[in-house]
């Protein structure tokens, strides 16, 4: 039997244990043998391999996170580390290296693909459906809906204290969780990295809804919005006493300024990382089933060097490259929608 | 200020009150009045008019159902309630009416604009899914989380029970719900109405699991799937005492079946009702509500005859006629996508 | 190392894994070795045993259902079944057993525990909350948060179609999810086996409602809710053309007098098994790590031929013949809280 | 007919609605008329309020928040306040007036009750669940669920990537939150006010777990706990750069003291406002409801003075300065049984 590695590297996300098992499920189905790689790249420099059976990926596909778990090891930052990821990939005869991860994994593949022609098929991986080439990526509906929920509960706090809530949501280079929740939750104002408001256009936002009798408001910001001050772009890069970025950086400020610049009593909330854990909507499951059942197709025609994609329904098959390098950031038409909701 | 109408027909779906938000928003930012006639067909016969200001619309966003209310009454049944239709039309003095609603609602609308010239945009409902010419429908995705999260559930008894649980979902003409729910729940088998399925076939699926070690097994269901019965096709369409379509019919034939051919314990959930209450995903609520800012927009552009769709990630206008008809069938590779799963 | 046998017998319910996970990490903190006994008492005639230690019951407390499976074997129905089960118990070398079960599996451990001493602690298991001598049992919180997620629901849809909406809870002989989730989710009126009602009286409140404007009504009914007729009391007795207790029995009967009689169009939803899968509420996570605590504490202190109780906010161990023979039916202090609810 | 005037004080909380509904549908059964007093104490100064009938109670059941908003006005701050808020008790001519909220909202109560024979009666509202002789207030069990939910999300997320996620949930003076959903969620150690514990009791339950091949932990702690730091005892008091309390505050220093401590990747989720958000469990709209009905009882027997609160099973009344000036701190039991989990 020939066998076929895999690896999940980067963050979590909701909708990896369907990749996960749709490709065990149809490389069984065609004689292939899996050989699930432990934490992303590190398993294949330490070699940490376990065999992927029916059972091992039985009663996966509800829960978050991933049976493989993950790190964030990139072994282009040693050289012997290359040379182990290559050396181990012929000892343990793969056919080919299915590596599920976002910008950083699948960029260490496409480096793997031209060094060495290693025969790798990707399946991009990222919470904030920020990757290029594919329209959308599983975890993402899981999130938006859990910042949704988020939200409806936060209303009715707003409303019962005739109070302005700040809701931070994930998002560092594009807003796509916060457009999305934001305009699913009803937000009367969302911010996101591609369009940096002035405080003083959120502040007119919220005038605008007491003006006409409502007494409270919920605004999205993505933790990597940014705000114009005069000329300036403020983002938050502030580092606490530990050393690590700000817990609720943006969303502090962007209050602060909205109860110093409106006079209404505003509160944050940072949601993190619950955005990222637990079982994956439908979306997310059928998705990410969707992507595995085509890399292991790929796989079978020996077409290698490419990435799954979603574009319109249809999965497809792009080169791996065209996920590197650039942020796919929000589409103006979208964020428009979304405007006729603010204020 | 014009005025335009809307009303809302045929069974409820979750992400309706995203439509009639988005038209009211959209509206009022381009001062035109919108007056919600209630009840579907009824209240354009009846007069039954409300008019939808910023407050009709404010915190109904999350909300399952209908503000508008809605009913099966269909005007081209009765001669005169056409008249009193068009009548109403004029007399309300409207620029155009926008039909939210499924083959019936957009089969009248469509008489009208064929007989009447009467401007209408329609917005196609299904929580089947099954509309021709539309990619997805909004009440859909919300549908397919409930069965899931009820599959999820319903998982665990089966397991503790070494038993086979039968789950009927809703989808009378197309097996989408099934389709979609059935490969999200990780089904062990799925039955749909474009595919019949002999009882042994699902039998043998079972036996094949328990062959390999499981003692449980999870059967999803159209309450329209149909059976094959040597030459013969089965459908449920026995009445109980009461002369309604009996409750769980194709479920209890085929929980019957499974444990008669099976020799496995087997029980029946269907899930009826519950699919298509409460509040809707946050893709159904997007969706919605660029269903509603589309259909303002062709009302804006005096483009009528039309209804809104959604075609890969885009809200287009197609010719009402389009959407009438004929079902949109569950594709195939998908069907093999799910079946990738069976036994 | 001291030997303690467990099982759970019966339908499954939330909780179940959280007692098992609460007696094995108890347990092994005080030396004592846990063996899990499979399909309840079937696996303890059979010797179908596993050893659960720390790796067993990791990552079990969210999970529905039962990781020992369960079985409704009831070893008094064959001699032998009982010898067997003796013998088995000295085979193992157990110390003690701690059956987790309702009033059947409870019933097999009264009669091991007089007829031959065997030293048992029983766990009372109930999703219908009507064991005698304690309050609540885990399971409940968990089938009303669903039933009443349900119901809030198909409040949207009843709404939306002005319609009456019959759902039917679980509740053989007891009225407890009925009472509590219909009072949770505001229902209009609630039938339950203690409290028959006739149908003029439903019809009655459904009435009143329409009088003063509400267009809609929610009735919640639990399964084994009996109606008068005249001088007689009807319970859904009917079976099937399988020879099964029918789907929605009372439900569809009640349903369908209130139709007649109202003249409102009125439906029917059967809430059946997911009331008792899925992830267990806080409530019964508590609850059920309480009662396993306990359990082993009796064990500790050579306590048998009892079973724990929650009185109160009080968890105490009463004897096993205290909880038999007898259903605890609803207390008419809470159901005249509900009445206040109705019409 | 006599008036009654309720209000609403204090932090907003799920399941107060349940019990405004509840006094009014006893009280109209009972021919008494209810005012809403808007905002706390601020509407019984300003005399801002709203009649409550049937239709205004109508569908707030499952919502949070409460319909009446809330305040943290004290009259007692300013004398001549005082004198509004009796002088418009006589001008409305109330009967009693019925404040639901915490040890503030009810320490006004009580002065009222003793300086000006105000017939008051009490209902505890805290979300904290650390109010004096009640045993269990609403809201407590949603925010515990709440909590629970994203302890459970958060699991699978920390699973992944081997890593320590710090969860920090609300109780300021009290572990009841931390306590029971740690309880619930399966917490690897729970750190609340009542508990102080080195970080190096908390590292070593990390090591703990890791020593027997666990690659992950989750640790919850209050907000309002505190660490021991050699002979010294720690709490964040910090405040950020805008002068408030800082966002997970404990949380942080927590955080980052157990990754110095054991070397294991570190995380830190603040749950914030989401807690108290939201549509509410069975439980809370149960206790509410009861709740509301015994307070109305209180007033038809004219017996002021009193909160009512949970004693038991039972709904009793207690003098309101038994609520008052002390608060009800976990019971060591409970936190005994939690800590069998830890480590």
């Amino acid at each position: 039997m020939e066998k076929i590695g895999i690896l999940t590297g980067g963050g979590d996300c909701p909708g990896l244990n369907s990749v996960i098992r749709a490709i065990v499920r149809k490389a069984l189905q065609n004689d292939y043998e899996i050989l699930g790689i432990k934490n992303g790249w590190k398993g294949m420099i330490e070699e940490d391999i376990i065999k992927l059976d029916l059972d091992a990926v039985s009663g996966i596909l509800h829960r978050g996170g991933t049976i493989l778990h993950t790190s964030r090891t990139n072994p282009y930052k040693k050289e012997e580390d290359v040379k182990k990821v290559v050396a181990n990939f012929k000892k343990l005869g793969l056919k080919a290296l299915i590596p599920i991860g976002g910008e950083d994994t699948l960029g260490v593949a496409a480096k793997l693909y031209r060094d060495f022609k290693l025969p790798v098929v990707g399946v991009p991986k990222t919470i904030d459906n920020d990757i290029s080439g594919t329209d959308f990526t599983f975890g993402f509906d899981t999130a938006v809906n859990i910042a949704m929920d988020c939200i409806d509960r936060l209303h009715t706090t707003a409303e019962s204290h005739n109070r302005v809530m700040v809701v931070e949501v994930m998002g560092r280079h594009a807003g796509w969780i916060a457009l999305y929740s934001g305009l699913a939750g009803g937000a009367d104002a969302i911010l996101i990295p591609e369009k940096p408001i002035d405080k003083d256009e959120v502040a007119a936002l919220i005038k605008k809804r007491h003006s006409r009798g409502k007494s409270f408001s919920v605004v999205v910001v993505a933790e990597g919005a940014k705000m114009k001050k005069g000329s300036d772009i403020i983002q938050s890069e502030e580092l606490d006493s530990f050393g690590h970025v700000k817990l609720g950086g943006i969303g502090q400020i962007l209050a602060k300024a909205i109860e110093n610049t409106t006079g209404y009593e505003t509160r944050v909330a940072v949601l993190g990382h619950i955005q990222r854990g637990g079982s994956p909507t439908a979306y997310d499951r059928v998705l990410g089933t969707r992507y595995g059942i085509k890399a292991i197709e790929l796989v079978m025609e020996n077409k290698f060097g490419c990435v799954v994609a979603l574009q319109g329904n249809n999965i497809v098959a792009i080169p791996i490259e065209e996920v590197l390098g650039k942020i796919k950031t929000v589409d103006d038409a979208m964020y428009n929608i979304a405007s006729t909701f603010f204020g």
